[in-house]
């Protein structure tokens, strides 16, 4: 069965209460639900981490190697500075989609460039938690097409 | 019934054969009709729209304002200095979602920015003509939530 | 007698609907008929034309060196990246003006440089409406001295 | 009545002898004296300050808090580096059109940029003495409409 | 027969009136008509269009897929900013060489750097209307030691 | 009673050992203890934590949104990239003070910006282990007036 | 008896009824008297001074090298460009503690550089008309300290 | 005897599997063999340590003051941005060397510039497993001659 | 009788050898002897000249000054540091024309700018050995039309 | 007689004790002593003012219009930043040196660039007082030159 | 037998008496001295070359494309510009280690890039004369297990 | 004796045919028989060297380690690139003076920066061929001074 690591970054497990006009009102726990629900009506396995610490998402990433057949990833503030997990994602070569729950396109100038996003095939941004059930979906596609 | 207006600018009718390894080697009919037929799946009214001119692209936005309830935009080569789009969909007011085929964020610098993006809920990038079903559902749960 | 052409550019045609807290609430339409009136009552003829398109602008500016003596030109999002309509403002010779509604000066950093300002005497920005009387009374001012 | 304070930045008392190919034949006095008869066709009262000093013009801005209901600046090389003079305006709290007799589009690099236009409705630049007379009307009228 | 497409873009149906010491002061006809000639002696089909278009000419190469072996091509004003001629020389996949009447690397800054000029075999600048003799001798050789 | 979280981030447990010429010869111990006699005699709960680690900081910010009134932090290195940290302290809401020892705008270009400063109230920077009491103090001072 | 020079810049005399929710609603006179009751109390001489001049700070910086031990200085719009600040600071040798009321990091990209706080001990900047307090309590420890 | 810390950053536990092309194919288990011969022979004591986490790299470095004489260092990914690596190694005041497999000068713009290198003796890059070798070698020679 | 010098600059004299997939199979001699044969055809003198040595490029294009009556020059890897080169093009005032046998456009960053081009009529770049051919037919013809 | 006018800008009165090892133990009445003693031995006038003001200086620049026949100015730390110092001396239009007493070639990047050397003759950095003796010479020969 | 050319560039002769506490006090022919005998014992030949000429540089690297096996090459200041010495290194297609007796990571900015270590293996810097040694010794080993 | 060497760079030789209207009417031979008058009056040996090789002039610099007390350079265009030449200047730790004919701050703006100027004494340009008798002179004294 394919199995899918969708990975949160640094204050994802804040959601709900962090910004809600900035990242919506849904907690990470919600997300997590939504997202287990549409794994299984897809057939999929699915599991989520999350973390604040990058060296624990990069061993997070480096187990997936052989447990997991794709990533998820939002890798939070991470995203603008962390050529180490660009560089997890590439070592373990599993097709990954970033996501963002704001448009990080229409914020602070710091927040538009992504370190990570040219490990990935694509990115989600400003979606909401939709963006995580998308990616889930494209993710999935892909690696039946691959199959 | 929600009508959806879907934009593609210039090049995109040149997709299949346009550098495949890029884009794909899905025509832009083929898309067109995938996105046809989910539309329907969802029932919400759909149109597609491609053009090599910045102003016919504009025209249309401009006539959307009463002839649809969202956008979906591929402003292709235009994305990355085309102010007058970006005023276009702010002007409309209608929610947008942006489409790339391919991802942005992985290919030269110049196409790495794109200043039509501030002016939308989010973007989809590097997840190929699925990419535009994505778009299309998460817009038509957005609008639903609205209502 | 004296005739002055009026360039707007792309999305003008949406004046009075389109963000109105940053662009004011007056139509095309009615800036038009002002300019009308203030040519009339400076006995100079006075021609209005809109477009969304790049290269329609840049006809009727090649038009105008035979039709007009002065052009007064609000390029809306083709200020910050239209050489070519900076060139054509140079190929045809004409002394002209350029006008935007908002103060380009306090808006985002994307807007605050203009490319075709440097082919014209100069630049009214941030006056509103008033902007273009304003204008072409300097126009028409410049060009009886010229004679 | 409306009364209207008019602000001469460094070196604009050199006027008439100044570089004229760039700002012109008319004196300072000149466009005082055109700006004061202006005034008193409108109606409004009309009082013109010059300085070379940075100190100066900004103890007059502030006085003008309760002498003046609007004002006129033109920093002269103040626009491109003072954020003092930028302050004072917006410390007093009353409309303000910058004026420039040269184009600053087109002129070197550094002189492209004010800093002091974000704390001013607009800018009029380039159309030589008449720009002054021009920022006064617009001045007035946008007071009398708030009226 | 081969054939060749020549694309003229913004303001150079202005040549000959238009900034003379610059872009010299043959007309378009007669830079055509010098091509026509040289294209018969060499024995090839050759076909000018210009337009004030970026879809226009977009349009245009996008038909030379079928119609045409090669591309000359002088982008004018579009040189510096349009990705999207840029995609469509590249989504075409024909022989291009890009020509410019003045030396665009003694120019304004904003003239200097050419975004479509990555998508072509190769660039001449400077050489006046001779460059486009050159272009074609050039692209006609080309195309023969290809065949 | 009011509470007060102090983090020190990397390499502050080295103070006293490290650079004592920049950072002083005061070791983290007894900075802890001058805080904790301050906090005593102003009345107010106090806490200390360093860590070397960025995902430890910001667990810890997350806790104190249940347990701390308002935030004292010195993110040492992670000053100048850290979003992450950044996002903390705005997804808990405290009030946060930023120390730094040493004077951050008279050292290495790379250190005279902070990322982190944004989502503080302010900063105080360069005054040594005297910074952490006055910022007690500006922070204990803000907590009652709002209060 | 120690004796501090406080030194406010240009348009701080407007504090109160300046911008407000930026600045806080103590004006000036009531900081200064806050200072003086501070300084009492510490057993120091104080003196404040405020100019809309540079050239007026400078002369007070430079007298102060025979009537002053230290320095705290806002130098309001100054901070961002003026060497000739930083030149006196550092010409007389006096330590210098520099103040801002508002949380500079967190505004306008050109207040968020200070060119004169390379020739000051330190900064404390965002903690509003308490920052004075601060630094003069800084300032007497580290002259203390010194003698 | 001579102790030798060898730290190598996050992703290098995957050598072998990780991008081969770029990295090599010898493991970080076999380096680290190579490297404790090496050691042997030289009669110095070595010990390696790999962790993802930089809070952890950098608890190490700090045990290294009491532990080791001097650093051999590649940090991967954090190489570029982490100015608290860069800290703790100058805290520590061990003579370092810091190794990379690929030659950073000649990869990805951000890859090129290193935050950390300022701290250390000096640098050894592209030249595979061997540089670690190298870095003991010359590092060893280094504290002879100091001892 | 008509002069040309053709100016080879470092590493042309390894065509052939050197990356022939980006300069081709072409040696030097093979170009100088179809310049040699092109230029007898033509009615004009030519002599060819490489060097490693930019102070001989230098050299001999001083001494063209009396020689010559135009300059065919590639300077290869001078191209885009050079001041000293464009000076002495400037300093003997003979028309130039610059040649590149790859298109500088399409490669690394810091090819894409010339500092000699400025210092010359035109440019043709990336035509290959053609590109000299052409080059030569320009500079005659522009000869004979200034004579 | 040929009249100088010495224009010394802020912070130069404190010449002999400030930063002595930068400009030296000099004090600013011995170099004016020193540049009187000089001009009466070339048989010129010569006059001294300092000034810590920007606008004092442009005044006494203005006055010196119809007073001197040439200008020696050292604006201090006004050099990088006022675009009015280097109008008011355009707009007299005398000859003019600038001087600096340190080399500001070698100092902190902000002090490398002159904004107002661009409208002297030249410029003498970095040779102490004798850099004001140097340029009283071939100031007043170039006056003699022009007679 | 394995043949290795060194070459140093500019200056490089001077070592020894040349800013010692930058580059250490072995001359040149002690480092030339210790690489011979270094060179015997692995049993390769090798042969050293310094000149202060690009050109001579640029002459013998094209030589040694038949008379040696691999290059070590310290390009001194050459570093930092010299296009023309990184082509010539490509063109001859020999494997080459780049070394540099200082640790430029740690220098002055302008020193900090080099744009001839992207056509090598790799970098060794800041390891002074052992830096050479090293390269021999991986230069060695790297042509060993070639062959 | 004290012996000056004076070094002219790459197209110093072309003076007086060179772009006059910039450099002068002098010839570099006219230049060094009014420096040699010069150092005669003055009582010191002087030698003028001009070559158009940055490696001719680098091995002079050296041997004036031996053969010279001071320098007096115009690096030409090598002034804005060349590494090795400050490089060679530090080298022999020789007091050096840079001059400049024409004001490299008046010019484009890759004239404006001197790599070269950062290793002497100062820099005196703008003066034509007075600014090397002034060089001399300064030189001089300061030789004088420090003896």
């Amino acid at each position: 069965m394919t199995r899918i690591l969708v990975l949160h970054g640094p204050n994802l497990n804040m959601l709900g209460q962090r910004e809600p006009e900035i990242y919506g009102r849904q907690t990470l726990a919600e997300i997590d639900q939504a997202l287990a629900e549409r794994a299984e009506s897809l057939g999929v396995g699915l599991e989520s981490f999350q973390s604040n610490h990058e060296g624990e998402l990069i061993d997070r990433i480096q187990a997936a190697a052989s447990e997991a057949d794709g990533l998820i990833i939002n890798p939070g503030g991470l995203t603008h500075s962390s050529v180490s997990l660009r560089d997890a994602v590439l070592s373990v070569g599993l097709p990954a989609i970033e996501v963002h729950l704001s448009n990080i396109h229409a914020r602070e100038r710091f927040r538009r460039h992504s370190i990570t996003a040219g490990a990935c095939l694509g990115v989600i941004t400003g979606l909401g938690w939709r963006g995580y059930l998308l990616a889930l979906e494209a993710l999935v596609d892909q690696l039946a097409e691959q199959a």
